[in-house]
């Protein structure tokens, strides 16, 4: 890891290789490269490290001129509401993959007007670059669209993120770059290795969080660049509210499992690289390892937010990878002021790498997410409200918990609804959308409790997460609708996983009609 | 590769470590190992490869004496069901962890007798080995029982298959082995690397189907072999019925969207390394590709079935991998008759290795598999029929189709039933259970056609599984239930992946009452 010295230093002197010089033109200017119809891809993830200049500029011009665009949209995950959701509203998005955050988008998506389609993040990033995506066009994007720090003559320095910038570059026609010069350039945090596509893909040398085996560049075909603007626009990552009672019981609950995990030999004394999703209850997990009693423990994630930063100012955490710094503005600030101390311990890598099941699985992360319901046989939807409403997508939980060392998911176990302060449960008979299999989770959570449910049959992971996770109001209801599938199963020599097919939903029906989860009868 | 001059030698020529020729002892006297409430590893896999002397020896005593013994088994997958069957019938399984065949364990597990769990099978071998499944015993086996060919001074040289035995003797306080004498050894067939724990995990190095990088022999502590056992029982796998009309009709799809693939130069012009499950169609494929225009192939799978030897007969296949030899006697002696030819083209690997994420993914592995149903989603059930009967267990198909280069899925779009010639369809609206999501499936395939899912959104996902994959009678019917779900989605703005909960199962409602899926009216 080398520092720059330039600091906010004015856009020449941000592109080392000089013969790029000629293609630095107005945002204006680089519009005309956008034509109806292209397949897009934007560097970005979670929302730091996207092009933030020239999607606000072109949906300025179609707002003004009325003209029809249409776009494919490929971004390693989520970008700023200013750019995607906006172009959703204008009706720019015609396909977008593989996640998306943004009220317009959603409904564009829930009304059949975009079509989304998720995937695990790792494998996105791959069949990108396989041409599965845009098999129409030869395998190939039109256009690239991605904000960087600095271009010298090995490549480009990203910005805040990796995300899957490496496999848009390698497949796009052409490149549009935004260098960012409101921050410093962020040389030295990135390793990024070329990937190669099988027969020809070699094994992945990485066995420790803090090892190193690519470059600090994203290498280009610089002569696919066709315009360079500057961008003075900062990141905005996600704001973090305090964690709440809820999460910190929950965080607690994984505390203590960890602590007899680690008396029991089935952890080592630092534990293993922790991923931890997004979300008040990841928050309240890391605030938790910040005060708790483990040291030199390591993280291997897919975000970094700001709670890292506390975590490694007490010396507790020793280095952390992810594909993104989704910090918000005044962590970046904190970022840029100790960045001596920070930036050593800090990697950013693709979403290949972070996300990818070889390393998850070398290094044996310790999985945490937040689903939006779990099933009594530990079946978890991560992304369809009802089944069928999208939120924002899959996003990498199952790259983590279908490959990692320990595997859990984390819930409150019930949420309010307008007429019932306990109107939807999170553990409910059989979830309407399945994310993550039986066969994926390990570890259930609520404030409730925590159901280990390694080497349980279904029968008893039924009782398990219905006794240790579901809230006391909703139990006798579980706990009624088991013993009554059970029965029926049996009678049919069919129990190995009891259900109730003309019921499974009842709860969900009567969410629709009623307000609340809380049947009165089944 | 080398072979070895001694063949079927008598046992004590097969222990070439000379201190353990005490521990040979009588089948009758190795029964004093076991004891009620034990946890038990048993090596085998599918059904090759598996103790077939003692289990049978001891089923016989409990049957004699009416003792009772009551055992928890782990073994990688299915063995022959004169052991683990028999045993269920006799009340002797408590658990049995992660994959199964026979009529009576299968009863025992949907009766509530048995508690049986799987979970992918690269998953089941590392999380056994971390102690998961038998934590109440400290993460401990009590007793392994394995099948083997010799042991030397380097250790186990194993039979015909490996599966998860190296994890097995690992975690084994005791090993009995049984050495089969009825057939040459099988030295030089295997591959067996340590695989330590994170977080001491290293990469492995195989970037080749036919690359090397562990030992031709499983190394154990030595001191843990209390019993060694003559068998004199010959391997009995599976037997394959001929092609069918429908199965060659599937296969021939899968051939065109091959040939297509390179064309589109997508796939390189010899594939990739292949994966196929068992069973009919899986046959049917090799045997298409036994026939085809493709060259220089390789598979990596984790069974070798019959067929393996036409397809090396005919020169079109260069290697192959699994981790077991599933053989029909009269194939094996083909192996035996042929070995110089047939065995440096064959290596034998730990389910750990065949099934794992890590190389599935680098090798860049074309998986295909047979699941129980789909839905128009891209859904699929692979293990419960009606969403709560166990048939068999997972296996390894979501370990290749999570992890593959292109993830296929095939089945008949139809199965007859007593009243119905076409009672039963494989396209449904929504999978009662789920074992493979919409984000790891690329390609379903029926005798009616083939539907490429790749960079779809789940509603065109429908379209294009309802026109392509399901039986012209059920045609109408998916399609009636997707333009309704389509329809109330809309209506209130959820419609990313529509569906009626209050109908999605009607049509198996409809088996249960009236023999047929055939509804109707929705």
């Amino acid at each position: 890891m080398y520092t720059l010295a330039r600091n906010y230093s004015k856009l020449t002197d941000r592109i080392l290789r000089k013969s790029l010089l000629p293609k630095i033109c107005s945002i204006e200017d680089s519009l005309r490269f956008f034509k109806d119809g292209q397949a897009i891809g934007w560097s970005g993830f979670t929302p730091v490290g996207y092009p933030k200049k020239i999607p606000v500029a072109l949906a300025d011009k179609i707002e003004r001129t009325g003209e029809k665009m249409k776009f494919d949209l490929f971004i390693g995950a989520s970008v700023g509401a200013e750019t995607e959701d906006r172009w959703a509203k204008l009706g720019m998005i015609n396909r977008r993959w593989p996640y998306q955050t943004g009220k317009n988008i959603a409904r564009g998506i829930n009304t059949g007007k975009i079509q989304m389609g998720d995937i695990h993040l790792a494998k996105f990033a791959q069949n990108l670059a396989f041409g599965f995506f845009t098999k129409e066009k030869g395998g190939k994007l039109d256009l690239a669209l991605i904000e960087a720090c600095e271009i010298d003559d090995e490549g480009i320095i990203l910005a805040g993120s990796v995300g899957a910038t490496p496999e848009i570059c390698q497949i796009a026609d052409k490149i549009i770059v935004e260098i960012n010069t409101t921050f410093r350039s962020f040389r030295g945090l990135h390793d990024i290795e070329e990937d190669l596509k099988p027969p020809f893909r070699r094994p992945n040398l990485i066995s420790r969080v803090d090892d190193r085996v690519g470059s600090t560049h994203l290498k280009v075909d610089f002569d696919k660049i066709v315009a360079i603007v500057e961008s003075d626009q900062k990141d905005n990552g996600r704001p973090m509210s305090a964690p709440d009672k809820t999460s910190e019981t929950i965080a607690d609950n994984i505390l203590d499992f960890f602590q007899n995990e680690v008396k029991q030999g089935r952890l080592p004394k630092n534990l293993l690289p922790l991923q931890s999703g997004v979300g008040n209850i990841a928050n309240a997990v890391v605030a938790g390892l910040v005060k708790g009693p483990f040291k030199n423990l390591q993280v291997w994630t897919e975000v970094l937010q700001d709670t890292m930063l506390d975590f490694f100012d007490n010396g507790k955490l020793e280095f952390a990878t992810s594909t993104a710094l989704t910090f918000t503005p005044e962590a970046f600030d904190r970022l840029y002021e100790k960045w001596d101390f920070y930036a050593p311990k800090i990697c950013l890598r693709p979403q290949q790498i972070t996300n990818g099941a070889e390393l998850v699985r070398r290094l044996g992360v310790i999985s945490m997410n937040t689903p939006v319901e779990f099933d009594i046989y530990a079946h978890a939807n991560s992304t369809l409200v009802g089944g069928t409403r999208m939120i924002s997508g899959l996003g990498g939980s199952n790259d983590f918990l279908r490959n990692g060392y320990i595997t859990i998911m984390h819930a409150p176990s019930f949420r309010k609804t307008k007429t019932d302060p306990y109107g939807i449960t999170s553990v409910i008979p059989m979830a309407p959308h399945i994310d993550h299999t039986e066969h994926d989770l390990d570890i259930l959570v609520t404030e409730q409790g925590l159901a280990d449910l390694r080497g349980l049959a279904p029968r008893q992971r039924a009782k398990e997460i219905i006794n240790k996770c579901a809230h006391p109001v909703y139990r006798p209801i579980l706990t009624e609708y088991y013993e009554m599938a059970l029965k029926d199963c049996l009678a049919r020599k069919v129990a190995h996983e009891p259900q109730l097919l003309d019921k499974c939903y009842k709860m969900q029906s009567n969410l629709a009609k009623n307000g609340t989860m809380r049947i009165d009868k089944w």
